[in-house]
């Protein structure tokens, strides 16, 4: 059983998770490719990963056979596990817990090759809706109080397995990141009854100079202090504390923005490995989100995290990100880029859980 | 110049560096190795590098030229700027300052093959005295709050050049990490009177399974809640704040202790890519450090930080504490590999400021 401890001095929680790898021999060289040849993700290997937990599909096909759109299932080497309870208990002076939650993979397209941003807005849409319906699913499980979905691009970014997809981790307690989000929301809220990432939004809506891309709904800028270069920050213009909640699930402009993001990105940096990961408010009511605002952060990989960041909790940025805003409003993005393949047609899939 | 920015949400601090490469065709591949055949730290280069600050010579040598044992020079691409004031100022909602500071670099050895553990006892003496030498000098500069020494070995640790070298920054304000770690410190203080981390160090005695190694001033443990697989930290037994004041700078003790822990990650992981930070108390008394306890942080990097770690600031670590501790005092390490030369003996090199 995997388990969660509390560092005694910081309060960070770690997850020891025993079912990974862990003796020395088991860490090879990070450079080390982890490319057999076969995907357990291409159509036609469906038994390879555990049972599907929701799939599109048009053909009405049997559950854990091709002919899905977009697939989730269980990740295989789980870092946190489904069942059992948290057992909350001490080691001394030490606090720890069963390493209790989901860790879910979701399969973006049949196509192996395709990176996210590769991909219709049609497909992205229906990926966008696969996460808010496991979120959705999830929260119903009253162990979890967050539920972060995330995207590692390219082995340099984490990849270990190249066909795209994004995964999803449930845990019991509200991670660290987004106490301290919400601890800032609340303070500005207290003092100046305003969402501060609104506040955010409307002054860089003004300036300018930070404002990678938008649309009548979305913002994507670079903020003001990025930890990485050309990091990037994707938020809804209305205030909205839930992902899962926003636009009644209505994601087509939020695939249009992620899709011109990324590819704006690819263009100005030649598809670097990256990161992505959504912010949105706990679930269960845990800390109630007031004022929190959900956004998307995107990190291309580009430089090193080394001793001094560790060390300090501080980061190096090499490109002011005036810069990085302007050299990716440069890369060419058509509209034909960001259109529907018969505008405004209904999406005749159907989503089906398994 | 380069600039101290704000995230107003979290309140985390980036530096701008715009002195470093910034646009999109200065980042290369992450893989990409910068070895010119040219080193610039090696002895007879040492018109490459900027004027030493500090230097031990044996021979009376003038400064800036071959025959020093350790040498301490700034960095030629400093990440914070020497001169000027920090102008601290809004802009709209953000907050700013000039980016001041110190950057420098502290070369080990005049060996460029010789990996920290690799020298003697006498020498790693003498390097941890360079650190001591420069921690006090340094902190004589008001503007400055922290001196964070780290070092980067191997270039997945981001090492940029190969030959064994430590690295110092003095920030204007003191990292988020350092003050998470003195609110913990002064929270367990309050509550109970005691210094945690002495708590930590009796415990970790008492119960020995993840004692790496220990003599009878340090110790070396792998920690509770390690972030990362074989990540040690190395404790002095007594509670002491300040590394530059701890032993009267007498740093033998502490030269076996590091040696020691080195070693054994080096053996069970075959020498794997590291970084190492210290962590002592801010500087010129801001939050004065009454229950702070410094020491090192030594983290192999063996696993990649993906979107998961990014999004929530929690780790994944798949080696258990315990199995660490117990691979690494399996590696051997002689009393041999850790007595000096002519046991007792005086160190008679002199340490000379240039």
């Amino acid at each position: 059983m995997p388990e969660l401890r509390r560092d005694p001095v910081v309060g960070r929680w770690v997850i020891i998770s025993t079912e990974r790898g862990k003796r020395p021999s088991d860490f090879g060289t990070m450079v080390a490719p982890r490319r057999t040849g076969f995907c357990p993700f291409c159509p036609g290997h469906e038994e390879k990963t555990p049972p599907e937990v929701y799939a599109v599909r048009e053909n009405g096909a049997a559950p854990n056979s091709p002919g899905w759109r977009v697939r989730v299932v269980s990740n295989k080497f789980p870092a946190l596990q489904i069942e059992g309870d948290l057992d909350r208990r001490a080691e001394g002076i030490y606090d720890k817990m069963n390493g209790v939650g989901a860790h879910e993979v979701i399969i973006e397209s049949p196509e192996h090759d395709r990176e996210l941003s590769q991909n219709s807005i049609e497909q992205i849409n229906l990926i966008l809706g696969a996460y808010r319906a496991r979120i959705i699913d999830l929260a119903r499980d009253k162990r979890f109080r967050y539920i972060q979905l995330f995207k590692n691009h390219g082995e340099a970014a984490g990849a270990s397995l190249e066909h795209s997809h994004t995964q999803l981790v449930a845990t019991p307690i509200v991670p660290r990141r987004i106490m301290e989000e919400l601890a800032g929301c609340e303070q500005h809220y207290e003092m100046k009854e305003r969402c501060i990432f609104c506040d955010i939004i409307d002054q860089e809506l003004a300036v300018g100079k930070r404002v990678a891309a938008e649309n009548a709904d979305y913002i994507c800028i670079c903020p003001f202090a990025p930890r990485f270069p050309f990091e990037t920050w994707i938020l809804p213009k209305a205030h909205q504390a839930y992902f899962e909640q926003s636009y009644q699930g209505n994601f087509y402009a939020l695939a249009r923005i992620l899709k011109e993001s990324l590819m704006r990105m690819n263009q100005a940096l030649h598809n670097p490995p990256y990161n992505f990961v959504l912010h949105t408010s706990p679930c269960n009511d845990f800390r109630g989100p007031k004022h929190h605002h959900w956004h998307i952060e995107i990190m291309p990989k580009l430089t090193r995290i080394a001793g001094f960041e560790w060390g300090t909790g501080f980061y190096i940025n090499p490109t002011p990100p005036e810069d990085a805003a302007a050299y990716l409003r440069e890369a060419r993005v058509t509209p034909e880029d960001l259109s529907l393949p018969t505008p405004g047609a209904p999406d005749r899939s159907s989503a089906g859980v398994s």
